[in-house]
């Protein structure tokens, strides 16, 4: 959850700390066997791992491209997902015929509502593979808790029992048919966007990839020491920690982006981005109810004319 | 907001003025230890910071896409913004059946246009953190800023009430229940549109990545003058305060781009598009009272054949 | 307008004749200082610019992408509105109620498919900001022409008089009310074409970023000569032309691309695109009265079944 | 047509070798200059050409990313249009009202979706610059192609052929009025999918751009002879030849990839695209009629119910 | 299929087995003339494979990036065939009306829900050109099999099917004209997605590119060992080893991502996909059946209000 401005210094380095220690005794050793023991043939041309720098930086541009932009799919298809909650809600609220502004049709509006909100924690959980009904009691009834609960994909029964419900609101004559149908493309919306999670859950970054990034980046940082002892003697332990610190860190960085639902401090905020959601929308759903008698009147003297 | 096209050079270099006292200070002293005091095995071959400078173009590169792409998406979402808000006013203003063109429904009409005005001020102002409902007295009555006034998320709550309008307006037999599903689907454009700058607003940049490029240009800069010194002598100082300046700059620029909502001279100027969305919609809505006569004769002679 | 396959050299080149004769100018002073005066100390080692070139690359490469993909964006919308431009006349050729066919019905679709090709130009001439109304008078009737005149925007107030009709239209009879809902959503996409426009004129393009690249461009030539001054001797001269030639070259592109409706030889061909929507309108429209007779005939037999 | 999975090395070098045999020349001449002449002067750094090559892999790489993507958004938008003609072809076939399955209606889907694929073949050739109607005799009557060679735009005339139907079709009470603009919708997406093709015939890469990269590479090449003279001797007469093979190929295939539509190996391959369209939609055609019965039967159980 | 995030060494290296040994032999054979005949002219300096490493790394990065957006489009592709396939059912299951709940509906919508299943599995095997109705018998009936076995492309016949099952049922009653018109756009998005994979599938990645950057890389092979014998000595082969396999491994790993359908372990798991669609249907269809008596009576509860 990249919620935080600022980061600890200790968290960014903490990621890398048994790596930096391999590196400095590494290059230690290295430096220790050029000036103790004068074994100086072992010096190579700068040029050599700069030809390998090259290759590096061209895998870990293209990776962390592509981990950033999984990354930032995840979050989009969040937005996406809050933006559609609150369209249903609307719709739910205010397609609704007036006429029947029963005590029913505000318990099956509540109904619905909550169920959404429901919705959106339960995809969160189930994406990092928690339990997805955990806490979904304070927002659904018994009954249809232990109907989802029969189902592998809960969020995807929960989808089926808002359809249900729309058919019931048509039959009762709450809604019209284009109605239905246009509360049914939100619908279809939040499918997909449930689905499209699943899809960046699902699919591993080219494994193969990762692997060749890691090879090259340890093979450039095995070549470092014996690149540099020549030209900075033992001030190049300090450099060659500097240097490989970096293109460690950014590999680092891209295998946290690449996995936005992993339940790591870098992933997509699911449970803060629900939690939102329910508050937004309890907020609708209340006003609606409390508040309508004196917002509704001014709307109401339309009626008498 | 980027609406100048020359930008004073001081208020450029203004932005990064200690950091160039600082780079000229160290440079400073850099020569003097190797020329005063003739500590010239204090010199590095050049090649040492060019890896470094690849690692942080790679950064730079990367960092400055990704933020010109969340300024640019910003900036994209509030020409939606422009773009639905002059839909909706048509669709209001040209969908609702003349033959009820009563005092009642240009009522109904005013409140609506000015109302979509002010959810864009209060839009840009909630993004910016200041205020929502401040100057939107003059475009909506005293109850129903009273009304949203209890949500923590105004402009939510104006597009809630613009859709109940529809509601009333269908009931009253204005519109049809085409046009309300069609001019519902335009809310819901607005509403994307809304949570797409929530999104962009709450989600940092990766802080770890800033860090890292911000450790990388730093240790860059530090070595910089190591290299220089031998080849360049005091020459040095110019040619690193450039080269220092260049990186720093375009570091300045990403976290600038990055934020677009942040009220900095470079984020989107959301209150100059509100107030020429509200210029637009105040135009059709008078055009459409005063010069209606003259305008619709013409066409009303088709009602007389 | 970039429809010439040969551009001439003299138009390339002539862009940058001052800056080429400037850079002749410093360098042959350069090499002067350095050969007649015997000021050898001034060279420095080629890897100082190269340094600088990396950036400047990284700047250049960044600069182009984004002004090509606002050239191209462009480019695309106006293909959007040629696309959109057609399918409302087909909407309003083809929909409308065959039942109805009568000389009136005839006006009514003629002044609609003229007026949408008055738009076209309309928005081509205000993008580029001139006069929005100039040569409308064969497209449009003086009295809509006053009309939209009393607007600042009068692309809007076309598209405005588009809805006006429409609702005339369903209310005579000649479209129903899916036809009225599907027609207005063509004008919405117009609508939105004509804000992306806008958005594109109206923001310029990070004016610090182009000022850190023109620095950086200047500093890069500004260091060249004492760079090869040493290994190239006289032939430097040439050598140093084309390489801030090229990259110079490059800047002008990118600055050329990045504002695609200003009235230049490289912009959106805005009228041209315009006056060829005309033409295919004008024959749509011709050959459903003229040829009429002879198409629907065949077409007709089924109804006499 | 980039069909082939094997091109013949004859084919690719083919294209350049006028070139290559221009720089087999040059770098002899100058290999010859210098050893027996003796002009060792002539030589010059390698650094020189390497700050020109890392401008000209900018351009190249701008390039190259450019016409791909114009060549790969070709064959996306021919993608689609195989995507909506079969969508209509099935609309066409199964929207339709069954309780009218007459004859009369058979000929109407028949001439239908055949037109359809007359379209498929018309846009492509006209793409390609050849006659349009070429081949549509054998799908479509006389007295239609008579009408639509009237016309500039001949698939513009076949679209609007295809809306006139639909009215008819609605008049006749063969489809609803949800179907007629339902259709409509699929008539809009393959009159964009055409727009979007003459966007990409009509617009030429920026030139100027062109023309700076070839520049850049000529020079790139005049200058590497007597940057590897010294190093190389008489060995880099293959490594000149090859550097340069290597750069001029991939200029040219930028040349080739970016105009999709011009009747060349590698553009996309609308013809056999067309002919695949066809044979999907006949078979649909057929399959309507030959083997309905067996297929209805088991269908039409439920009406007796 | 990447599915497995652990991909054994065995097989990362086993795709380039003998490249490296070719390598090894010819890096050895290299170092013999060299040190064992002495033929130390055959050095040259290793700027020229770095001049040659920046083409490479160009042309690898661009084919990199476009073979990654093929397999990620590909992916993206199946999961909106997943989110439809979701979609329809839940249309399918949820639309209907209440009031025909009979036995006859239960068998369409089994059918119905049971052949979009069948689409899945009958996609995948024919874009991996297997027996596309292979396994098809349990999911349909034989009499539809036959139909669909006469087409040459299955897929489209089974959304042909769905499309006069959605007329039948708009016959029936069963569904009105919108919940028909909804439900053909979600098949007209399956033929979207299907066409958008035999894009992808008919489409070879332009041979010429894939050719030069072969040539380009075994030139620069070539060229390794000639360059860093004269400073590194018989510590060469494993350098030339490790740097000529990275090269490698990137290129195949583009080869083996851009062709996202060809049956080998880096393609999309097309059948796994599909067998977790049918899973989710099948539990949809079930729970409609099974589970609905306690389910659907706390909803039926306001039947009787």
């Amino acid at each position: 959850m990249l919620l935080k401005k600022n980061i600890p210094l200790k968290y960014v380095f903490g990621k890398i700390k048994y790596e930096i220690l391999l590196v400095t005794v590494y290059t230690m050793a290295i430096s220790t066997l050029y000036y103790r023991f004068d074994l100086t043939f072992i010096s190579i041309p700068i040029s050599v791992p700069m030809v390998l720098g090259t290759v590096l930086s061209l895998l870990l541009a293209f990776r962390s491209n592509q981990a950033y932009d999984r990354w930032w799919e995840a979050r989009t298809i969040w937005g996406a997902i809050v933006n559609d909650s609150r369209t249903l809600t609307r719709q739910v609220l205010s397609l609704m015929d007036a006429n029947y502004q029963s005590e029913e049709m505000q318990h099956f509006q509540e109904r619905f509502v909550k169920r959404q909100a429901a919705w959106c924690y339960s995809l969160g959980q189930s994406l990092r593979k928690t339990d997805p009904v955990k806490g979904l009691d304070r927002l659904m009834s018994r009954r249809e808790l232990n109907y989802v609960m029969k189902y592998d994909n809960v969020p995807a029964a929960l989808l089926f029992l808002h359809g249900k419900d729309l058919k019931e609101a048509l039959n009762n004559g709450w809604i019209n048919q284009y109605q239905q149908v246009c509360m049914d493309e939100t619908l279809s919306r939040l499918c997909d966007s449930m689905g499209k999670c699943e899809r960046i859950k699902n699919t591993v970054f080219p494994a193969t990839y990762s692997l060749y990034t890691h090879f090259t980046l340890i093979f450039f940082i095995l070549l470092l020491p014996f690149a540099l002892i020549d030209v900075m003697g033992f001030m190049e332990i300090p450099v060659v920690i500097a240097i490989a610190s970096s293109f460690m860190l950014i590999e680092k960085m891209g295998i946290n982006l690449q996995d936005p639902f992993e339940n790591k401090p870098t992933d997509t905020p699911v449970t803060t981005i629900a939690r939102n959601i329910e508050k937004d929308l309890r907020q609708l759903l209340q006003e609606q109810y409390e508040p309508q008698e004196e917002v509704l009147e001014p709307v109401s003297r339309y009626y008498v004319l």
